[in-house]
């Protein structure tokens, strides 16, 4: 096991009927602003929901947060965070929502150009307290420090990590994913599973527990994805997502073993690039990460094959190949198209891809031997 | 699964050469008392490196803190920290030296006796900051709000929890366990092993990761537990026990679900009434536990048995008897003895306990159905 160092302050409030706990939580003085997106909190009611927990506090409110949320809008945000005065923030949404909302609470106590956290190592170590009450389960945003930024007229997406972006507390109702679109449950199993792959499927870390407790939330993804396609009105179900999505990327799995984060880089580009949803992005990337880094992997691709599919016959190849097809079939099992050409992306892009990486200067991978040419095979390779 | 409430804010740090980071996780203007046990830090290089750590802060020290650490011993600490005007408790030890601490944290900001907050239902919210330096794997305490108090004048054994009393950060260095004695290896593999047992074999709560996640600490324990009592100086056994130690009582696998503790709940009263370590009271209390409540419990029993030992084959009451076998197996297999008689205790004892906890009116176990009349009946199974 690697040394690590740990910690995660997220205050997590778990379950059917939570939303009303708001009143308690965010204390009385505050001047809140509410956060949400596309306005789909108004149809599932929990829009009024959090109204009606919030009806004796001071709350603004700014909607129309996209996904993959747009620097220009979020900085319109903090604009009117200055003029209210507001000093805590409530997002209320998926991933989108809540990176957006972290964006906006690290640029308020910003000095000078916010855009410059995005596109430069500087430390972000403030920031104005936030909280979230979550509609999708998907990003894990609700229990990490992460946020991931867009700006469309330069066609880049960025992230930045902060200790103060924590968020305060999280509320958590499975029962908001009743009404959610098919596309985006999918995207979001999708997005949770690869969370989990990118900090398991490396190489043997000697971190037991790590690999049992990653293999637990894919087993679960595994079962209960396909199963939320067909009927999505299921508690159990929803529950068990909803937590898995949050448990895949809040550190827990992560501490003393290596990263790889590949597939979320190049897919970041894809998204960047064409807008393609971030989940889709991923479905389409990995296999052709684990194709080209099957070697490298290869330990760690048998272990998954044989404890989350269960593949035990055949030659070691053999049984990685059944590996991605089984991973690939999960995918498509929720409805998701993992080519390229599905969504007439051609070589054009993979050229722009690899550039791109080029010019930043860094390698991707685990071991960092992921160049700008392996990036090309990876993306020729799922074509 | 069952609606929560998480929140831990303990920063772990962990690994080989760490306990040098306490020179930066201190503020250097804080008055440090650095507590500890009956002298092994001194044989082992701990209190060395802690105190080269620590070289320009202010640091006193107030040693002897028992297992079982004792309210008498705890409250000359109060005294030594009000006189010395402590503002910063180090805790350098295992489980009774980090739980002591805490009850002196709390007890320094507490008005009036602090003994009626470990014997009534008072809530704690206050205490000095404190933090660890772990040196034995087994409590869970080093990133817990949970603290156990002895008062042996009493024969009382109590426990109190507070929000307040979480350690800032726990410096875990798995070396400090090559030089540990045999026996307090196995008490601290049996002590992680029935905490995650606890929270875990009581009935199917629909959480399908908190389940994979106490079974891959039970699995991880079952591993390197028999091969640490065989060559302690392996840090990759070493880093995995102590990383289950934590792991198994630090919240993240009872979200959401039931938990037991009729186990710990009788063994305290053991530990109380004849000293007895609290890892062998575990081991002799659980084996009578499971063999009275196999019947609301056997739906688990099956699951555990399968799942850690592969037991697949017999029918169902076949199968848990050869589960609870191997449990037992287990115990002894780390070289405990696991029978009252083993330790001169019989009947006046069983009494006595069943006695308390009638006086105390309130049942055990996930259920609350464990009567005074089936803890007797619990330990007459492991007379």
């Amino acid at each position: 096991m690697n040394n690590f160092i740990f910690q995660n302050p997220t205050k997590l409030v778990f379950g059917k009927g939570q939303i009303a706990q708001l009143a308690k939580l965010i204390p009385a003085d505050k001047k809140i602003m509410m956060t949400y997106g596309g306005g789909s909190i108004h149809k599932n009611g929990v829009y009024a929901q959090v109204k009606e927990a919030l009806k004796n506090h001071n709350v603004a409110e700014f909607g129309g947060i996209e996904p993959n949320p747009e620097y220009e809008t979020l900085m319109r945000c903090v604009a009117e965070c200055r003029e209210k005065e507001i000093d805590f923030l409530l997002a209320v949404g998926g991933g989108s929502v809540i990176d957006g909302t972290k964006f906006v609470a690290a640029a308020l106590k910003w000095e000078g150009e916010p855009w410059d956290f995005l596109m430069k190592p500087l430390k972000v170590d403030q920031a104005v307290p936030l909280a979230a009450v979550l509609t999708i389960a998907a990003t894990g945003s609700e229990m990490n420090k992460g946020s991931v930024v867009s700006r469309r007229e330069l066609k880049e997406k960025r992230f930045f990590f902060s200790d103060a972006c924590f968020p305060k507390f999280s509320i958590l109702d499975p029962t908001v994913l009743y009404s959610l679109p098919k596309k985006q449950l999918a995207n979001g199993v999708i997005d949770s599973f690869i969370h989990v792959l990118e900090q398991y499927v490396t190489f043997d870390n000697k971190a037991y527990i790590q690999d049992y407790w990653s293999e637990g939330i894919l087993k679960t993804l595994v079962k209960v994805g396909p199963e939320l396609m067909e009927n999505q009105e299921d508690y159990d179900n929803c529950s068990n997502f909803m937590y898995a999505a949050t448990m895949a990327l809040n550190g827990f799995i992560v501490m003393g073993v290596a990263e790889d984060w590949a597939t979320h880089m190049i897919g970041q580009e894809l998204t960047a690039l064409h807008g393609l949803d971030h989940g889709v992005t991923l479905a389409i990337v990995y296999p052709g990460v684990v194709k080209v880094m099957r070697e490298e992997k290869a330990e760690k691709l048998l272990q998954y094959g044989e404890r989350v599919f269960g593949i035990t016959e055949g030659t070691a190849d053999e049984r990685i190949d059944k590996t991605i097809a089984a991973t690939e079939d999960f995918f498509k099992s929720l409805g998701v198209k993992i080519k390229l050409s599905d969504y007439n992306i051609g070589d054009e892009t993979i050229e722009e891809v690899a550039r791109r990486f080029g010019e930043r200067g860094y390698n991707l991978g685990e071991k960092g031997n992921i160049t700008p040419a392996v990036i090309k095979q990876i993306l020729n390779e799922v074509k």
